[in-house]
């Protein structure tokens, strides 16, 4: 079995929190179900597409809104949005899009050092098509932050995170796992924790040994929603996927939509409520905003029930409106909501 | 005194209304008074900056969401969210922003075929600092926007439009000007109406002697609002301009954000009251969607009282989110709230 976990050793670093992910700006557009069904869309997941698909894929879409992304780039403005202090690693090229990325981020306070490409395919993009029941339905072109690696890794930045947190996602180009390799490296020589979220079930069947073996051995606090939990397992419920997870990290948060969620921690089992929303809008982000909350709980010492509640707060704020970052200050909705303040 | 309007001369063209303006994407972002005193920026308003001073106030502006804009363009779009038939004429460059722009209006069913530039100054932006007070101001960074010129006027797409709509903005770039001229002269010969926006109490500023001269001379339906009426006549209060305009164009619709509009065209005159709103978020695009609702309305040969409750519609859905564009299929909002469909 795992040991307990103890907030106190992952305090007091420059960052809480550093992502390492792709540098992705969204492209939100509504759409129906016949739209998915005729262009082969597998609703509520995430899937690659290469430079042609996505300009086919685009000349299709509606009109759109286009705002910054990047599952750990959501989480890490998340944490920033919450007062924590975040930095992020990912790769953008010098385009529009790019300088769209790195001022969004920037704006949000979160340091963001990563030069861009000045060369090579053009800053990602995720066009995502929202259904009416809310369910976003992602396709992503990685374009440029396909070519993240090691060599982007900076080591004073990762000694200096108490948490280093790795989107799944980053499994799919395969440099970047080389990048999150190291930085694992880096964090766990430093005496600093290594998180890692499993993104989407999709990418869990495509990289299932390689997560495995990463939640085993590297991996200190696992996120990861139901659908992914139960394709990494490979399990049939909820439940099967927890008692397998038991031990296997020092913690995991385990996201069940307006089921709320699981934290486990050694022997310690928290079953966390939804936070009710008036109108979901667009899922996007909920689970990227519940890593924020949850993750700026942990690094301020607050223990699993309160760092869940508050990824919970975070989640059911974004998905109130369109897109996947926050658009009110976190810090005083949680004040409120949580009476933590 | 000018002739009663009379909608049966301008229906059964391809066209609906083809608007002429800037190509703008819009990135909008939240904002307080002191960032606006700060930076010396006058609320609701519109401002034109260049390349540098662009740079330098996104640098501190906060995240944004990115769309896009541009006034006639958003008339137009709205219109073909009410099932009208819309066209285009404004430049972009062959860079990221233009290819969303083209995309965006393109998606909306608008015919938008002016070629983008392959070199010169970027897509324009334009910075929209959005306060508590849900008023939205504007610094604009005209980019390639301002080569647009005679040589992009299609004389058989205007003249196969019953509506040639102009935005005032289209006269502070110089070449924009002679283009706007051209598009006027091409669609009275061939027997269409030729519509102008005022845009903004300090763009009439600018232009007031042309502006009377077109509004005297040139112009068939004029649209302002009643700060941009005011600046034109130079008087003191909403009464005044209305005496002053009446006579002068064939038709003159004035919106009062919260106090409605008021048509006049010969003797008649309309006061349409506002359409209540539950929450007013951004008031970005009301101008530009009043017309939208109005313009469909006449080009459709509904009377003006009609015409001006469709304006009231469209704009009063635009100003409950964030962004110039509608939101929903506004074919079946007005359907639903005007009984009219």
């Amino acid at each position: 079995m795992a040991e307990k976990f103890e907030p106190a050793l992952i305090q007091g670093r420059r960052f809480e929190v550093i992502g390492i992910g792709n540098a992705i700006v969204d492209v939100i557009a509504h759409s129906d179900d016949a739209f998915l069904r005729e262009n082969g869309l597998n609703k509520g997941t995430m899937t690659l597409i290469d430079a042609a698909q996505a300009e086919a894929l685009y000349g299709l879409m509606g009109a759109g809104i286009e705002s910054s992304g990047g599952s750990a780039a959501n989480t890490v403005v998340g944490l920033a949005a919450l007062g924590g202090r975040g930095a992020f690693v990912g790769k953008v090229r010098n385009d529009q899009l790019g300088g769209i990325f790195r001022h969004d981020i920037a704006a949000m306070g979160v340091a963001f050092q990563t030069p861009a490409a000045s060369e090579g395919p053009p800053t990602a993009r995720c066009l995502i098509f929202v259904t009416p029941d809310a369910q976003r339905t992602m396709q992503t072109f990685l374009g440029v932050s396909a070519e993240l690696g090691p060599g982007d890794i900076d080591a004073s930045i990762i000694a200096d995170a108490s948490v280093t947190y790795l989107e799944g996602y980053l499994w799919d180009p395969p440099a970047a796992k080389a990048a999150f390799q190291k930085a694992a490296r880096i964090a766990h020589d430093a005496g600093n924790m290594v998180a890692l979220s499993l993104s989407d079930p999709f990418c869990v069947d495509r990289h299932r040994l390689d997560f495995l073996e990463l939640v085993e051995g590297h991996v200190d606090i696992l996120l990861a929603n139901e659908a992914e939990i139960i394709s990494l397992y490979q399990v049939d419920d909820f439940d099967q996927a927890l008692q397998h997870v038991r031990g296997h990290c020092q913690v995991a948060a385990l996201t069940r939509s307006e089921k709320g969620a699981v934290i486990i921690s050694g022997d310690e089992v928290h079953v966390i409520d939804a936070v009710p929303v008036a109108k979901i809008v667009d899922t996007t982000g909920a689970g990227d905003l519940f890593a924020a909350g949850f993750l700026h709980g942990l690094t301020q010492g607050r223990d699993l029930h309160d760092s869940g509640r508050l990824g919970a707060i975070c989640a059911a704020e974004v998905i109130g409106h369109y897109g996947a970052r926050p658009e009110v200050p976190l810090a005083a909705l949680v004040g409120e909501k949580l009476g933590l303040a």
